[in-house]
């Protein structure tokens, strides 16, 4: 199976780790939002979809595993798991099932250079599961076969598992000079992006479906919108990254070859690409898949910090320490100076809640 | 359950992190020499204790799932764990049970302030099982009922969950002044740290016990000596650093007081001490106890990097940052002074290798 950093010719992200100014644990409130949103849905999910006959007889078990795919260094998973757990007892609740003598066995999954030291330092103290970190790329197989009852993934799968080589290769129509996004790109760029989008969540897809138990259940909250190549608020956000860095090499203060060969591997699918790549997959049935309401407004100062939670390591490998405060100051400069944020036709990304149930095998 | 930091009332020792000088990972080679005695200890217990009956239905997911429990940060783990691994193929083989589809399912156990990143980053790429981690004391419960197959323990258990009150209590006969260890106090002292092990104990078998499936397997190492707490080596090594911390007091380099509160959280028990608290238990059956050899002679420098890399982040806290080098320096003049390591009189404390089978429930 091997380790995923070995095999992965592109460095996963890393979230800025520790709890500093910069720090992913002090700079998503974004990704809670969006957690909090889904709160409902999840527990609608669980007590329409969990099956719990099996829990029924008194000489079974009654062990629930659940993972967290992507799930960095806290707090917003640790919230997540507990509302799962919640909601899975008010269900065994509902059907007269003891709740109390079950147990929870809770694995938080991340990239290798995810910092779990601190993830771990901060579990909850009252938590009421077994903890395990589970470290590597969740493109590959992760668990057993068969070895969890629900998986979780929220405002992960969006980050790829490496960049199409074509956008670098000065031959191909994809090459993406002078950018490092797609929305404002040649077509060949996007499709480049698209592409590589649908082979990972196939690989996802399909390790997923060994994992979890038949009739298990996934819960995925991932960034979508309708339209999210054109005029959208967060594809156009990050293409003026492109802009501010291009600015920079003007300058001479960033080689522009750097910015040529630099892209973020991000996507953002629509809700039918989604829908079209579970229904490829096909061992999942879609129980629910639900639009979530746009977030509310953020000023760029806010948006620069979130953003920069995610992309300060990428930045920091690729145009050196001493210049990742100037990216980032120029970055807002450009989001202040565009009308992304204020021009009412740039559609704001919402997060698409996609619940799966895996077919009976 | 709770989280073993906030609730133990002392700090758990962390191996010092990374892969620096005075790292664990670099200075760990005595616990790997234990390692590969019991190499073929292991693989012995194994294929004549492993119940295999289950596994020969084909109908039956294959799925093994081990823990190192006190796995450090690596490298000594990933040996010890790929060891189990190949003894398990080897007795699947010799039953006739296809090993080629059988999954393994690690988990790798320390305290919560242990280095799991460096672990998690030095995991073999060529690994052939999933791995987790899992924060906590082995004193507790770390995992769901019935859901591991074989537990390992390599030279964690002497470390006892925390240190007795009377050992700094100045009205008690076990205050154990001007000594950070045991062999030459006062015998309430011995009594002391004897009784802390036996709860120690007691905690870590009901915990296993109910954690293992029924006629699963565990092998532990243990320092242990016939006589420890009279003439032995490692015992009388560690009673030197508590002459190293009082001469360095009597500099005015280091406040005696702070000698008195200070003792050494481990205990060397002797065989038949294991083997009663093993049976007070009363869950498992010991399958075979074997003293190792003992380990060959150490010089006092190589000793004290060994020593170090386990008790550095400990005489920091204490004693403070700014003498962790002069005290180290201090324990072994000492060593170097005393007969400890040439006198042949001076008992070598050897592993005791244990194998139990959990009794069938």
């Amino acid at each position: 199976m091997g380790n995923d950093q070995r095999d992965n010719p592109v460095e996963p992200l890393a979230m800025n780790g520790g709890d500093g100014q910069y720090s992913y644990s002090q700079n998503s409130t974004l990704q809670k939002k969006g957690i909090e949103c889904v709160k409902d849905l999840i527990t609608e999910g669980i007590v329409e979809n969990l099956e719990t006959e099996r829990f029924l007889s008194p000489s079974c078990q009654k062990k629930i595993s659940i993972a967290d795919l992507g799930c960095a260094m806290g707090p917003n998973t640790f919230i997540a798991v507990q509302h799962i757990i919640d909601s899975v007892k008010l269900k065994f609740q509902s059907d007269g099932i003891d709740s109390e003598s079950t147990e929870f066995h809770v694995f938080f999954n991340d990239h290798v250079v995810n910092d779990f030291n601190t993830l771990f330092t901060s579990t909850p103290s009252d938590k009421e599961y077994y903890a395990a970190g589970v470290p590597g790329s969740f493109h590959n197989r992760l668990f057993p076969k068969a070895s969890l009852d629900f998986f979780h993934s929220s405002y992960s799968l969006q980050w790829l598992s490496k960049l199409p080589k074509e956008l670098v290769d000065k031959q191909s129509p994809a090459w993406n000079k002078g950018k490092v996004y797609y929305p404002s790109s040649a077509k060949e760029v996007v499709e480049a992006y698209g592409k590589q989008f649908g082979k990972d969540m196939e690989s996802f897809l399909n390790a997923r479906a060994l994992e979890i138990v038949s009739g298990g259940l996934m819960a995925l909250l991932v960034p979508s919108a309708q339209d999210p190549h054109r005029k959208c608020v967060i594809t156009s956000v990050f293409d003026l990254l492109g802009s501010a860095l291009m600015d920079l090499a003007g300058q001479g203060l960033v080689d522009e070859d750097k910015v040529d060969n630099f892209n973020l591997s991000i996507y953002i699918p629509s809700p039918d690409e989604i829908a079209s790549l579970i229904e490829n997959n096909g061992d999942f049935i879609i129980k629910k898949m639900d639009p979530l309401l746009a977030h509310q407004e953020t000023d760029p100062g806010t948006m620069v910090m979130h953003l920069r939670a995610g992309m300060e390591s990428n930045i920091r490998e690729n145009f050196g320490a001493e210049i990742v405060d100037q990216v980032f100051d120029k970055f807002k400069e450009k989001i202040e100076e565009s009308a992304v944020l204020i021009d009412p036709t740039y559609k704001r990304t919402y997060g698409l809640f996609v619940l799966l149930k895996r077919k009976h095998y």
